[in-house]
């Protein structure tokens, strides 16, 4: 029954100075941090769409990935994370069990990030698993990373290889927040966003929102030997490099930033760890749209690939 | 196609001080209004659950309710709305414009209380229409309502009539976010909570987050004409004050204040609408457990009533 079911919810929340009026309450109230803004952001995750339960999804996955990708979203904007609240659309058979494990994934991630769980929503219908979480951040006044600063001569920079995220990284989101935070506490970037469904179709969306092009050095993308592996699979028509470019959920991130910057930037880096070394990948010109620079120097377009909610209309 | 479809919503939505940051990055950065707390709440509504698209409930009319039902729990907290930022699954038929219905009444009731749209995630999928609503208020510290502070010897009061609400006021839902201001400005509450699920069922959970018990004078209960009519419908076999104690979705707001505040609340609003005058229906009591004074003045258990969303285990 619900009510069990939110007083073990309830229980399992662990308190946090941060919340003035804990989970229980018909809201939460949050101490916002001194002088910081609030940075909000929702993602809703649907079964058979963003996962399929199962055993290599159980609902722990689900609650892991659900709020992973909230996050990934501050990480882009770099903001630190402070809080989330939680609603679920649970199935009615078996929907107790699910919820718990649902449970069990937010708030071991929540506990790795430092996010307080502030409060929810849960439901019952007979209708497949839905769990959204909104997730709320802080950043200075004038610091958030913007999607829509990137300028003409800038360098895109991605923190890590793309591709293939469908053999497993998909689920075990890792949101590259204290990343992000290390990166603007060292670097002036111009713009941001994080790779959600597919590395070129989301520097395509930055370069829209910027009024910018980006011309990109396809033989410098890092590519995920997950992409490898897909590529590899029987039936599977599409290169590494055209996993990298059109997989998506990758949650990694492409910076936009001065020359110098991302040449320090990457520098600084590395003595990291193999394989998430950021890369230089191109560069931001004039003009509109999406390019892949030729070996002879030239310029094709490349159309954007990635993952887009369809419509029948 | 989605982003079309985002494009046109990015479109339709005003500017606003409060965000630093618009809608359409990775997230909203808002400004937190200066020495406040930060209220946060989310609701989800699920077709099939908590209304059923056709003629009597366009997709506007959900997209009203989605927002109505978060202000309400904002209301209950004395707070004032901020922002929200709004998830959707939309079912791939169709799904163009039932976003563009919830979209136009959200819009609507976000004009009319004040509420920055900070944002959303927009998703489309084979299954039913599912909304989720994240609402963000402020509140000075430490002045949110609760519903762990009644106290015995307070006494209960509702702010409206209730029962019936499933012949439209479930999706007309009025939040009393003003009505709550302005309470909160002249009378010491120790606790309010929203009837979303039941009165009965809403006062027995403030009850139990109050360590107290409620003893309600049944025939000072205000019941709403719809409950009347739901009443004589054929087949109905509960009473009008039954469908008041346990319909639920009415969104008027109950509250524990110490006699003399009550008494005050009543009689300063008696100039107010009728019908939608604050009655006093009972009190609180050392104890556990929700009562109904009977006419010789003792008590008898009232199981309380209302909306529980069950699983099959």
């Amino acid at each position: 029954m619900e009510s069990d079911f939110v007083a073990w919810l309830l229980g399992r929340i662990p308190p946090d100075d941060r919340l003035e009026v804990p989970p229980g309450d018909d809201a939460a109230v949050l101490r916002p941090p001194a002088g910081r803004r609030t940075v909000v952001t929702v993602d809703m995750l649907m079964a058979g769409v963003d996962f399929v339960l199962g055993p290599e999804c159980p609902p722990r996955a689900v609650g892991h990935k659900a709020l992973g990708v909230s996050l990934s979203d501050l990480a882009a904007m770099a903001a630190r994370p402070e809080a989330a609240v939680v609603a679920v659309a649970l199935p009615r058979q078996g929907g107790d069990a699910i919820g718990r494990g649902v449970q069990e994934g937010l708030a071991a991630l929540a506990a790795e990030h430092g996010v307080a769980l502030a409060g929810g929503d849960t439901n019952a219908w007979d209708g497949p698993l839905v769990v959204s979480v909104t997730a709320i951040g802080s950043v200075e006044p004038g610091r958030a990373w913007r999607r829509d600063g990137a300028r003409p001569g800038d360098l895109l920079v991605v923190t890590g290889p793309c591709g293939g995220s469908l053999l497993g990284r998909h689920l075990a989101v890792a949101p590259l927040c204290r990343e992000a935070s290390a990166i603007a506490a060292r670097h002036r970037v111009h713009a941001a966003i994080d790779v959600s469904d597919g590395l070129s179709l989301d520097i395509a969306r930055m370069m829209t929102a910027s009024g910018t092009a980006a011309v990109l050095d396809l033989e410098r993308v890092p590519i995920h030997p997950d992409a490898e592996a897909m590529s590899r699979r029987p039936g599977d028509e599409r290169s590494p490099l055209e996993h990298a470019l059109g997989d998506g959920e990758d949650f990694e991130l492409v910076l936009a930033l001065p020359p110098e910057e991302a040449r320090s930037l990457v520098a600084h880096a590395a003595d990291g760890a193999p394989g998430r070394r950021p890369t230089i990948i191109g560069e931001v010109v004039a003009g509109e749209g999406l390019f892949a620079r030729d070996s002879a120097g030239g310029r094709r377009p490349l159309p954007p690939r990635g993952f887009l909610h369809a419509f029948d209309s």
